[in-house]
């Protein structure tokens, strides 16, 4: 049994909400546990400079805690003049992981601005960030697609994270704060609803981990992931990617 | 009648939420209308340099607006290294608004910190995160209650903030964005509960005003701070500030 | 009698010198008292990215204070990194305070850049700012003017600033910096020679203050406006707005 | 055959040149084909404030390419004022696989500072600042050795990385810059003398990758750390870390 | 004849006020020609952190221009986050002008800090710095021996500063911004009352000098220290420097 | 006898090592005694924005100490958020002596960027960085020459540096970092191959120096250049500036 009575291959509830906003153009709070994240994401009609002239888009994001999204109060990035090393890292990976199941000449000359700011945090407000992001981002390109149509639907596939982790020898999926703090072994994996890999980071600074080890881990992470995009379709009502002119709002 | 259907000394719906977050020692979500911000107060047993050894604590306040809490996308103040100067401006305004009804040797050699993040901006930002990190600070104060109880109670007073302005010629109570993007005179008024002015900042950029419409400005806009007021102690479920060693929680 | 001898609703020796150095379009080194601020103005023929192509102007103002302007050695903005916050509001207020009597169609596409640098503080600095600033810039406007000369003459109204506040329960006008240490309310007033409000700003931070005390404080600093008024038409050598091709140097 | 010639699994020619510098305590100068890295290792008889009074030592990296290690020149990073977001991602990841080795309690309340400046990039620039720092820090450790002795000795493991890759559908070892900027996989390993892993990080931004395709990465890639730790203890002249107190210089 | 009616070999009219503003411990605003900067030096009893506990003091300079000192608006340094290159030089040539006829030790721990701010400058604003800011050190010295004597007074020399340079093949003395602007070969010379050189900077960066054109540039050079210096001694009211406890005022 | 066994007037071992990187146009490793300086010369087809149009090009440098190139580890300006004071008085330094033996216009709209980055620091950097920084120019200007000939070869002379000072009253050539720490006198020469100079600064900020002192110096410091220009024209294997289209590689 875990600390919050969970089992160990069992991912803590999940709630999104579509439409947190009334600006954004994508907009989707999720609640992974007691982790909340507001994921907002705006087109802007350009491409970023080494982009233009060439037909293609891009996908970018940022990432943010609020000061208090944790037990102590995290000094403001402008206050020290310095984007955090670890959003800096985190919010690449956000990218990057958007950026792999869209295919970046059918979306057009158009950047995506994909915001994710943790108003809560307690373990795992990556993957958490990116698996809303995805929810936040096709209802974006869903919104662009109304108005004005792609000729090939941008979105290739879903997209969501999960981690996993080693604590007290036991491997355990979706780790919460207290459970990350004492992992020895920690990985975050990011995988399609095809179910091949996106990214995946495995890290054993406090204790390197051996194949076996690594093998049990990825099994128990693409358990998680089935169930995040599952909840993604839920949410988004959808079984497949949106390919018609009608469907969800 | 008003573009939202209020009358001209009406304020819109206000909604607050406390415990809103659960790390802060207090955390309001407040919304006024479709204006919403997060008001989280953060004590740290330390006060600021300039304090050390006065037996005298401190209240400061940061305000940022999420990137997407606005019709365009706003970059990040640490993409820029800057400061935005409007939220400069705000913050220092929470600030002083906070400290003016609170007894700073009472508080003893602390700080406050007020950290007021804009989820969705709607007009009257400013005013709303006044009213509610009001809220949020009695929240943290009377925790801190609980623990160490104060000799002297430090919260002399509410404090509650709103704004009016002048638009095609009429006074108006609470301007929303739309309203405000039109005001002619615009005015933000930080009262007590005794009907007192802690502060009080009229600009008539657009078309310089008279002291008459001072006047009726005034009046207008003490009838909503006495809502604001009123809706301060039903979340509260206070009448008076606490004093005893019961209580609200 | 106050600390320097002045009756309750006497200003302080204002000097005024024009054309103070000699590339500025606009030049003056204002005293008010022992506050001293040198107020250049300077025409660039573009005006800020987000009016290009609308035909209108802007005004914009930096304030700062040099290092020694006070009794304490200030810690330059650019050893910080950061804009003081102070700073950063007044500046604000000022561009706000000049564009209020300018009509910026008139102006056409051109920024007014509005530099005042305190030379020596003693209370006022951001009034006594305006009021210089004010001159400086119709210095600037005649300039451009008996070159290439303004269909609609862009300077509508004077505008001048001056401080009240309460100090030992009395209301005084125009505050040096020992009264404004130990006031216990302050405010800035800024007025056109008309006698219309432009911006009126009142903190009670150490003491709220009623209705009533507001309307003293007005009367107080309308009185002091006018003559501030008088000192800006004494040194321009005019009594109404320039509208001809001659007219002062 | 590949571009250089190498065989699909074979490492470029390594070469590593110790105390390449007279002050650092520990200094490599490590080639891989044409990548040239000066990784310097730094001891500073302090901890950070974190570990203040913990016993507990520190190791941080930080990592930057000079303007020219490219084709095209990159500019400073303080001529932007900001790190670059990929070097904060790599330091960062020095520091974990330095770390992931050392016993921080029996290092004692120091900080090791570690950098590793790109003298030439042509791929892999990050591994092989990892591989050849962990040289630069055997030395430094070995030098605070032999004046005062460990009770512990500090590093219990080597640690090497490379990369592996698929391009046009292979699989390759150590990727050259050429490759890299082709590859569809990009996977970077991290492991012990012990066949375990540090870190694991793959990416398939431009194509998603398969369990199976991950499998065959990991056995190159073991094949190539194999070697880089070879050539660790072939220019240590050891074996096994060190433990006596004479040994290696 | 030059552009403004000198000889060759004439110096610049000379005006240095004493006590310009009423905080500095030493303020000198200094006038050469249209050259004119404030020069105030601050005491901070509190030596830099290099320096504690050695009983030694320190003397740091920042020079700065005021945006419109110059016939264009330069921006502040603040806006762009960066001290200017040019200023950086200028203040470091400051320091170490002042330190070298100051002895470190007599002057105890303590710090002065010279701001040399420039309000109008039409060439020579380094050197006219220098020789402004030695008399603001003198006054502030003797204050600080007024009250607390030093057992050895610690300015040894008097110090001061004049630009030579080549234009159209003439050697000119105490180059004005336009002659500067034109001049092949730019000297600026800074040496004590006993005719010795503290530094010596000369730049042929248009066109390389010979060694005889570097002897006559000396002789020029020395001649318009003489006069800057006797001008210090006149406005100081000193022949030689203050030893007793009574004294200039 | 000096600390590492010169003679007085001994310049110490030069070594350049011609093409150090493969991607800069221009690469030179400079070794004077234990100091390392890599020079890096890159092209820009673009000349700086104030040159824009006129047909001139410019040269610009930039000079950095990697942290570990001295004794004690230095900050990263990065980490600081400020070009280090020391670095920018040199790179404008290293900056001016290029420009002045260049024909602006004959380079054309281009702009060279000279990268100098110290690897190992033992006095002379800067006068190392300009040596060489010349003979990495060359390169890169023969490179371009060999592709797009210039009509004028746009390099007028050879220019080096050296340092000459007064240590113990002896007077020195070329200062290693031990004797440069203890000089009293401290001077750098920038001299062209036909004897004159383009810059020279001496600084007497421990006591002011005499002519005749300042004469011996630059007798010694003539001795001095004439060996490094000619160290310049052995490597480059070349008597003048090469002005044909066949030539060294």
């Amino acid at each position: 049994m875990r600390i919050d009575g969970r089992k160990k291959d069992q991912i803590r509830h999940i709630n999104m909400t579509r439409h947190y906003t009334k600006y954004a153009e994508g907009s989707v709070y999720i609640e992974v546990g007691d982790t909340k994240v507001l994921c907002n994401v705006s087109v802007e009609e350009k491409a970023p400079p080494f982009l233009k002239g060439t037909g293609e888009g891009w996908i970018t994001a940022e990432y943010n805690m609020l000061p208090r999204a944790t037990g102590n109060r995290k000094v403001r990035d402008i206050a020290r003049l310095k984007v955090d090393g670890r959003s800096m890292e985190i919010q690449r990976l956000i990218g990057r992981a958007l950026r792999s199941v869209v295919d970046l000449k059918a979306l057009g000359e158009r950047t995506l601005w994909v915001d994710c700011d943790v108003i809560q945090a307690d373990g795992g407000t990556r993957t958490t960030s990116i698996s809303g992001a995805f929810v936040a981002m096709v209802d974006a390109i869903n919104k662009l697609h109304r108005t004005k149509p792609f000729k090939v639907y941008p979105i290739r596939n879903f997209v969501a994270a999960t981690s996993v982790g080693i604590v007290d020898n036991e491997k355990l999926l979706d780790l919460c704060y207290e459970e990350d703090s004492k992992a020895k072994v920690d990985m975050n994996l990011i995988m399609t609803d095809e179910g091949s890999f996106v990214e995946l980071q495995g890290t054993g600074e406090e204790s390197p981990f051996s194949r076996t080890e690594l093998d049990e881990l990825l099994n128990l992470g693409e358990k998680g992931i089935k169930q995040m995009i599952q909840a993604q379709k839920d949410v988004l009502k959808m079984d497949s990617l949106w390919i018609g002119t009608g469907g969800n709002k």
